[in-house]
């Protein structure tokens, strides 16, 4: 039975991954997948063949995926994170009409909004937005609005893609528009790193956020008009204690 | 040494827990825990101490634990999806620095808006806010407030805690302020028990949302003005085919 999981495998140790994660990647005679997640997974499965593609040819990656999975290949197609928080299942099922034969599972997993929190205390305790600060798929004009929309409702923010080499003001650009709304000293954090060798997290006011140089293995947290520092941790109430 | 694991189970079932998660659970000498999580998880450790709260007695949860640990032993305290999304990890946190010789560590899972999403499809692959329906602990025009913002900034939107016996009418409230700036085509998913017997899942509009009766149990997905239904999975394009 041909069958393509996409599977989410959470920040890229191996103790992060579900259990349903990790059975859909035994069960898979190959292994698909943006080079760095596949170098963090694929040492624990080095027999199993591999096949990556290049950033910015995720659709090509997909493709090849569905065209093993139809030629009869167990496939899991890795996403780092989530498969659906900006991964490969929304692809994967835009192409999947065209492989009527192909049977395809989405394999949840805990994304960078989740395990980041988890570093830095509780920063999403309560309602809060995931943004992407890529504009390579989504104009800025739109990423603006959403941040204005964001600082508006007074949500917890995680901001992921906060930079790189080519969007370095991303970030700045950013803390710029919540500024608008947010007080500069909005409690943030940022975290990068979640699991590997060298993590690092740390605590910053929004306004320190702004003249903050990140890179794209970095998750950025910013707080709502509730979010504090307790005992060097980033905590947003849900509101037990009022 | 005393610890603190607050602990993120996932939807229920053991298979979506991380091996981090099942590790705490292990390690500790005493599981506490709301009935119905504690309910999902300790048959998995029939010999474990177990504590629990009823509903609205969180704080005494979270003391309890805190106390368990003070006194020397392992204690994980368990949370239904994530640890951190409106689960125990910010009140623990809040009450920790009158416990200063708890260790306490947060450990991620996969909340209902992900597990949810991987049944549906991938409703949340674009930027996505997460908000609660229950005004027990935010103010109701708070969350009006985060409801109009979410539906002017485009976002997909995975609404918790979407009804109860005495807040039966919050979904229906909640579209009608959604339905002021979105189309009453826009696409929606609804999701039931993910990953228990009699799992449940449906598409539907956002108009046709609005006269929908939910339950707790039930995690609601409103799309963006880009989320579609393609092969009877719920989609939003993260934009590469555009």
């Amino acid at each position: 039975m041909a069958k393509l999981y996409v599977v989410g495998v959470g920040p890229g140790d191996a103790k992060r991954m579900t259990a349903e994660a990790r059975a859909a990647l035994d069960a898979a005679d190959v292994l698909c997948g943006y080079r760095t997640y596949l170098e963090l997974v694929a040492p624990l499965y080095p027999d199993k063949a591999v096949f990556s593609t290049p950033m910015k040819r995720e659709l090509d990656r997909c493709r090849r995926a569905l065209e093993l999975a139809r030629d009869g290949k167990t496939v899991a197609l890795l996403c780092s994170g989530d498969a659906g928080v900006y991964g490969m299942a929304s692809p994967v099922l835009e192409l999947l009409p065209a492989y009527p034969d192909v049977e395809t599972e989405i394999v949840a997993g805990v994304t960078a909004a989740l395990s980041g929190a988890a570093v830095l205390g509780a920063p999403l305790g309560n309602d809060f937005c995931v943004i992407s600060l890529s504009d390579l798929l989504t104009p800025w004009a739109v990423i603006e609005k959403r941040l204005r929309c964001a600082a508006e409702g007074d949500f917890a923010v995680a901001l992921y893609n906060p930079s790189s080499r080519t969007r370095a003001e991303h970030l700045r650009r950013a803390c710029d528009i919540l500024l608008e709304t947010c007080d500069g000293t909005t409690m943030c954090g940022v975290v990068r790193g979640v699991g590997r060798r060298g993590q690092e997290a740390r605590l910053l006011t929004l306004a320190a956020l702004r003249d903050t140089r990140v890179d794209m293995l970095t998750t950025v947290f910013v707080g709502s008009s509730q979010t504090r520092e307790i005992g060097g941790r980033l905590v947003t109430p849900r509101g037990y204690r009022t």
